[in-house]
């Protein structure tokens, strides 16, 4: 999907929060935030939200020399997320219907977005994530269910440090042959291969990079593996927003998983902010 | 006070709420919006916030030809502030302290501001309004009343239109020689002649615009009249954010009335978003 003139106080609300991580200095994180603010200014807005988002910090990387600003908040994240499991993977293990459960708490884990939200706190996640069983689900399970059991091989598409523990009980579930794939750089608080060992994911899945430093995955930046892991795949899950404005067009069907946490968002879908979504484009 | 690089997604977010009101060709707009976002990028952030409001809404201004593009905005809570406002006259009218109710509503009434919120539903502002007597009151209310009642000439600078309505009846409580100062031309949704003959304030005190076109009051812009009188009266009560961020550091004693409404103020005033202020910078 395109982006929208809607997205620039965003794009600059993420930057903020990115300097304010990797700049000591408040003269040249100044000089950093009007760098990026004129970028946008001449930016392509046919381009979709990762696409920009990915140039920006780019560029914020290349001004701080900071690889990874968001380390200690995917850290911290990650850490709640360990903390709040065993309760969720409790209610899965004596649920009615597990797969339903763990794809509900796959959904409220995207909750934890530095690309939607600026100092989103420990106490809102964990309020999020304790309304995870009862929150509506808005998509037809159904026809994800019988997806999922006549897959043999399944490419799960994660997308933040924190969340991606909360991905854990589902990606268990899922039948044959599973590979996550990560983002391959980091960019916000995007989950990479350190988040996905932390969580656990290996002991479930095979795991890969996508080759990629953009927050949501733009197939022309992807290593040749992840392409083709992505289309030969019988069934590709793709988690949060980015890799929806990245993928809802992409021509192969992917099932979305997310929350609906912008007004752009909430447009281009017919949803409500705040809605969980289980949408799939075939 | 100064502005921050905080404010840089706010003053976006208000351009993108202006021109959606003034333009009605989307590729008009977006040449505005950039043009904007450049002039962001080189601006001086040791200007108050309204004065780079002044300078961007000048901008759009030139860019779409509409004077008043919030017009229907502000002829709407206008129209809501006039319905609700007799069960608010009633609750004054039996009140023990009726200057201080008057006080806790005028202050409930800003959070009528386009300038902090996009997008601002009837239903938040009624919500909002309704806990308006319940709300705590942050400052030193008995010296405020000193001052009032010591005062033969008081000078009311108002902020949005809709909140002049709730102005009115402190307005009237008003001791002494009373004016009431508006905006000299539109801005945003703030308040100029127009709103305050529709709110009836010209039944209670002399209305005289302040020359200035910018969200706050910025003293250098203003008419002799208006400075005169400011530098003269007695008291001086200011409503609003705008009017706190340029009149804060003005050297003469100026009681505020306003509801913290963005982190940048509640960074200044040490005071959570939310809070219902009286400040006496004396």
């Amino acid at each position: 999907m395109k982006s929208t003139l809607e997205c620039i106080p965003c794009l600059i609300r993420q930057s903020l929060e990115a300097t304010s991580c990797s700049f000591k200095d408040e003269a040249l994180r100044e000089n950093a935030v009007r760098k990026v603010t004129r970028l946008i200014a001449d930016i392509d807005f046919r381009s979709t939200p990762p696409e920009m988002a990915r140039d920006i910090h780019r560029l914020l990387r290349a001004e701080s020399g900071v690889a990874d600003p968001y380390r200690q908040i995917k850290d911290r994240f990650n850490a709640l997320a360990l903390k709040l499991i065993p309760r969720f993977r409790a209610v899965i293990r004596e649920s009615a219907d597990p797969l339903l459960d763990a794809v509900r708490l796959a959904i409220a884990g995207n909750v934890i977005d530095s690309g939607a939200k600026t100092s989103l706190s420990e106490d809102e996640v964990e309020t999020a994530m304790d309304r995870a069983f009862e929150t509506e689900l808005h998509g037809d399970f159904d026809s994800f269910r019988a997806k999922v059991l006549n897959a043999d091989s399944i490419l799960y598409l994660t997308d933040n440090a924190g969340e991606i523990v909360f991905d854990g009980p589902l990606i268990e579930l899922l039948p044959g042959n599973v590979t996550v794939a990560v983002r391959g750089f980091p960019v916000i608080n995007d989950a990479t291969i350190e988040d996905a060992l932390t969580a656990g994911i290996d002991s479930a899945a095979d795991i890969i990079s996508n080759g990629s430093d953009a927050p949501g995955t733009i197939l022309a930046d992807c290593s040749e593996e992840f392409i083709s892991l992505f289309q030969s795949a019988d069934l590709v899950i793709a988690k949060g927003q980015g890799n929806y404005e990245t993928l809802s067009d992409c021509g192969r069907p992917v099932s979305f998983l997310f929350k609906v946490k912008c007004p752009v968002i909430a447009d281009h879908t017919g949803l409500k902010p705040g809605t969980h979504a289980l949408l799939s484009d075939n």
